[in-house]
């Protein structure tokens, strides 16, 4: 391993997202669930490919407090002091900020590599090349992001645009541009300058702090105070108590947009975002009918579909066309594929029913 | 109840239908489950139909050895005699002549009500009113059946044509139709003297045996070997021994369409031979989408559908519609509600798979 002793992974798990239900549920976010071709977690999938350049001991964790115990079961490698637990989700950039606090405690010159950990990634030799790239250049003092190659006229994607070679695999960031619609989407990807934010980020843990405090300066000065509540050993107690004050910015919006010196790596490995169940069936192994099924299932004249059901259960589907059929033991969902994403109209009826099972 | 007093019922509840998978079994057909919009079992609820008149000491079920414990259990107003178990299902003239020489050991003069127990019946009381005009048909030694008023071209039943009127409300049947094609049916519900033929009967014992002695003699013949050993306490080990080798010939096709004088007693009572899922879905109670869904299932944009699920599980279908959803537990089958009969397919995958969930 080739790396400097300094990086550090945080890893991002306090998603909460509802868009994989049934089987995401409050309680067991997208983050612990396989999705795509791989049966372990996509935060296990995360920690695997990042402790092929770091350590598990230089890995640290970001979640939510109900959630811990659960990113300990996934990820037994940790110690106690490695999983940062926040009461409440706020966003990207306090989950950061508060992240750079503790490794630059550990170690002043700690360099992070900033990694979502529900996220699907292709190719993990090119990625741990990217990643390598990313640390290298945040060992500069850069702002680092990874960028994806487009493969599609994504508008489900915020873009980078690219500008001048600063090293050889490492250009600087011209612009943040938020989801696009579909024409300026085919523009981007025609362009050739145009990456997909990856949301993954490399920075010193100084320099992190250094542009809170210039950009958020309320965010930097409550890190400040846990900063110090940590060093007297008091720190648990106030976070718990002012977390939530925290302004739920993200890292993009709040910083990277606006500090000067931006560096994007771009990655040539096959990534999603896994924002539905769509997306599921784009990466798993389809067969020669464009089915996703599970083994044993039987299908007559069906295509295009993705089931999942409890294992051993027997599928049969007869004369089905491009479905999602999710079926979590407790619950079951039918759904067009193209229109995955309308799953959280189901979740948003079942919170107002106040029912547990969303 | 005005009936006569030697007016018996036999239940054919021998059906071993795999129309209903994956909620039928072979350890579980159609009669054993609820459809429609009742709780009960199709074959509970054709015995307390029954049972407005006759009491259910008159009544006799024939079904499988495999099912007899079934039988018990959903009528456990049965004496043991009373459940004759058949050790292979060979069609219903074997059934119905079997039956006939239990009866008539009972009574020289019985006279017999032939039910279906895995048909659906609406009123219950013009139901009823029928079986009493069957039976009193019956009583004069005609060969009696119940003919339905069609209320659509249906392809899927046979048909009765319907002659003179031999008393208020009991008719000569001029002939039986196997299932016509769409032309056909039309034609026969357009001239208004075509009924469904319900499968239902009613004659004498003594009367049904003496028709099977003359139009399937070798049936008569091994009949009375079972009614003799009867007679020394020694039928069951006969009908085990010798029942696969009856003849197996519907008593429609063996005895109704050969026998001079069948008299039609016309229905005007909902039913239904329950022929695939989607007659459940045609007479289950349809809210104002056309779905049928179990209580609490959450359904956006989706129309025609039916679904059952395990008691208490959630259902969630976004822009779905005109399916047959169905979750037995241990299996799930999507199928479009107009292709339902194409289950069969799933069924014969699964035999030749040697799968025992079918």
């Amino acid at each position: 391993m080739t790396k400097p002793e300094n990086a550090y992974a945080v890893i991002m798990a306090g998603g909460q997202g509802t868009r994989f239900w049934p089987l995401s549920r409050r309680t067991r976010p997208k983050q612990f669930l396989s999705l795509g071709p791989s049966r372990r977690s996509l935060l296990r999938a995360t920690a695997e490919r990042v402790w092929k350049i770091l350590p598990p001991e230089r890995t640290f964790v970001v979640t939510s407090e109900e959630h811990r115990e659960q990113v300990e079961a996934e990820l037994p490698e940790l110690r106690p002091h490695q999983i940062l637990a926040e009461p409440v989700g706020r966003n990207t950039a306090p989950c950061i900020g508060w992240a750079a606090t503790h490794l630059r405690r550990i170690d002043e010159s700690a360099i992070m590599a900033v990694l979502p950990a529900d996220h699907y990634i292709g190719e993990t030799d090119a990625y741990v090349e990217t990643l390598r790239r990313g640390l290298e250049a945040a060992t500069h003092g850069d702002y680092v992001t990874i960028g994806i190659r487009p493969t599609r006229a994504e508008t489900g994607y915020g873009y980078i645009e690219v500008g001048s070679e600063l090293d050889p695999g490492v250009y600087r960031a011209r612009r943040f541009v938020e989801k696009p619609n579909r024409q300026r989407a085919e523009q981007f990807v025609a362009s050739g300058s145009f990456l997909w934010n990856s949301g993954m980020f490399f920075f010193q843990a100084s320099r992190i702090l250094e542009a809170i405090d210039r950009h958020l300066p309320g965010l930097g000065e409550q890190l400040r105070r846990y900063d110090e509540a940590a060093n007297r050993g008091a720190e648990d107690a106030l976070v718990r108590e002012t977390y939530a004050d925290l302004p739920a910015v993200s890292i993009d919006h709040g910083i990277m947009e606006k500090v000067s010196s931006v560096s994007v790596v771009p990655g040539s490995f096959e990534w999603s975002d896994l924002g539905s169940w769509t997306s599921a069936w784009e990466l798993a192994n389809r067969d020669e009918h464009a089915n996703v099924l599970p083994e044993g299932s039987i299908a007559v004249r069906s295509s295009g579909n993705y089931v999942r059901v409890p294992e051993g259960k027997l599928v049969a589907l007869v004369g089905i066309e491009d479905l999602v059929i999710v079926d979590s033991g407790d619950a079951l969902l039918v759904i067009p594929r193209d229109r995955a994403q309308h799953v959280r109209e189901i979740v948003e009826t079942l919170r107002e029913r106040d029912d547990p099972r969303r």
